[in-house]
């Protein structure tokens, strides 16, 4: 079983809510009626030492950040503001205090700067390895929430920032070759640090020009492959189109690696990404400045079904991609140029 | 630092919250507002292989029923009915299919027997060892939830069932010692499968006959400690009226324990622990049969602070024994008989 069969297996057994529960497992938050008009947003992620976190480089006031950033990223990402935080704790014995307290600084500086607060949760001793579950409950207009299902063909797949980073600067971090170049620090601190577009979100909610939204937690071609499956749609990405692929060349050169296939595969960006109407561009434009963010149009929604990347080849012939699920398939078809 | 200084730390930097949150960090649950008249009851606990259950002897299903109910525990004993539920699942790459459905079929299975829905949450590699998270969200009336602190003295201190079962079924499982005799198979379902007493918290909470309430989570001594605190009282519990010492008797005798102080210290029975005006005896043993259960009162609410266990001793001379967080304190005096 993969994840995604884990998921869909406890989803099946499970079975269906009652009228209160607006979205169950299938978004980035579950959306439950409050009160007739305002809804409830959950969502929960973990975060276990050694598999999303790194602790010989990664300093704990930022790690205490990240874990909140990753979960009110998901209620961003649904048009609402972070409420209330629960944080389960497991440290194994003897462990080191002043991480502890560095680690927790940055947690709650954290919820301050987005708005919520910490209310209750667990600790518990782990036989070894630092864990660390939150959940944080959002609150937003059930009018105005914004799911994945939304697309529609003819929209525009808008990012709200560079892709790629984080998996370049992990990729740096893990290496030891993180030097404080500019491009580079940039790279490291949206692993170490990243920043959830919570207000973007709600702008684009209470807009109402975001048609589909979620946050970027897995990569650009896996989520929007979600995003697509859940609208019933398809979607055509324009690779001269994707942000911050250029700015990775050198990172990429370093490593050895692919600066395309981290801006197309590279989780953990918690950048939005949304769809809207192909003639409100310059209103998506302005709202994004509004926000302080440059939002870049990479794509197009279609009718249909899966993802296609579009980029010049070799020769000026344009290749399209299948793009699946984990980043690229296997599979590649050429059309003519 | 042990778990009460990491809360408190963690409680201090978190800070106070808005006028939402009824009740932060330092009860069962949680309270926030939800409609002005009723409240949501958030709850967060968490299960790591080798510290809360051995897979040894824990079978799956069981385990999944008892991730459910350590949570609901938790509502119905501030009052409140569990509504919605988030999981959280780490497992190793690798893990046993098998396993893993039958855990999630007993977790489904539960959350149904307790009428809730699971409605979200996060499926995460694990580096090794089963870890999993639950949010429980509950409601209640905003009048009738029932706090750690409301124990009056004069109060009666009443426990929903036997204590200590759990802490002996975990001994003899680890022993290998649970034959099939009746009582050693109840502390063995005690500890593997353990029922959340919900419809009886709930009922003490819409009669109004509790005063303060909290589950039996981390045993007697320390539960009580913590709800006298809370509440700026003290308490003294009877020896001769905890029930289950009497049962256990042949079971610590085949481990070398002490059956007192498993009812005294051991942990997860998950019984409700509160207290009601010592006129209303008689109402709560009604309330208690209507739910199929046995209320015991164990001892009174007093003025001051501190937990007292009062026994008779050698040659009839009644000990007075300062019960202290995690059991017995070291201290001891002794008053006449």
């Amino acid at each position: 079983m993969n994840e995604r069969q884990i998921i869909e297996y406890i989803t099946a057994l499970a079975g269906p809510a009652d009228g209160r529960l607006l979205q169950g497992i299938g978004d980035d938050c579950a959306v439950v009626d409050k009160d007739g008009r305002r809804v409830w947003l959950l969502t929960m992620d973990t975060l276990i030492e050694n598999v999303h976190f790194d602790c010989a480089f990664h300093p704990p006031e930022q790690l205490g950040r990240k874990a909140v950033a990753v979960n009110v990223s998901d209620v961003g990402a649904m048009g609402g503001r972070p409420v209330f935080v629960l944080l389960s704790v497991g440290m194994p014995r003897g462990f080191d205090e002043s991480w502890f307290r560095a680690f927790a600084q940055g947690l709650t500086a954290a919820c301050r700067e987005y708005g919520c607060f910490l209310i209750g949760g667990d600790t518990v001793a782990s036989p070894q390895g630092l864990n660390f579950s939150l959940t944080v409950i959002g609150e937003a207009e059930a009018s105005q929430v914004v799911y994945r299902s939304g697309a529609r063909p003819g929209d525009t797949v808008w990012v709200s920032g560079p892709l790629g980073y984080a998996a370049a600067g992990l990729e740096l971090l893990r290496r030891g070759l993180a030097p404080d170049a500019t491009a580079f620090a940039l790279f490291r601190e949206k692993h170490l640090n990243p920043t959830a577009r919570v207000e973007l979100g709600c702008q684009l909610a209470e807009s109402g020009l975001a048609h589909a939204m979620m946050d970027l937690s897995d990569g650009l071609a896996t989520d929007l492959a979600h995003l697509c499956k859940q609208s019933g749609v398809g979607a055509r990405l324009r690779a001269r189109d994707l942000p911050g692929v250029a700015a990775l060349a050198e990172a990429a050169r370093l490593v050895g690696a692919d600066a395309e296939s981290w801006a197309i595969g590279g989780g953990e960006d918690y950048e939005l990404l949304f769809t809207a109407d192909a003639d409100a561009h310059d209103q998506v434009q302005d709202l994004g400045r509004r926000c302080g963010l440059s939002l870049s149009p990479v794509g197009t929604v279609v009718a249909g079904e899966g993802v296609t990347l579009i980029r010049p080849g070799a020769d000026g012939v344009i290749e399209e991609i299948a793009v699946a699920y984990q980043g690229f398939d296997h599979f590649r078809s050429r059309a003519g140029g």
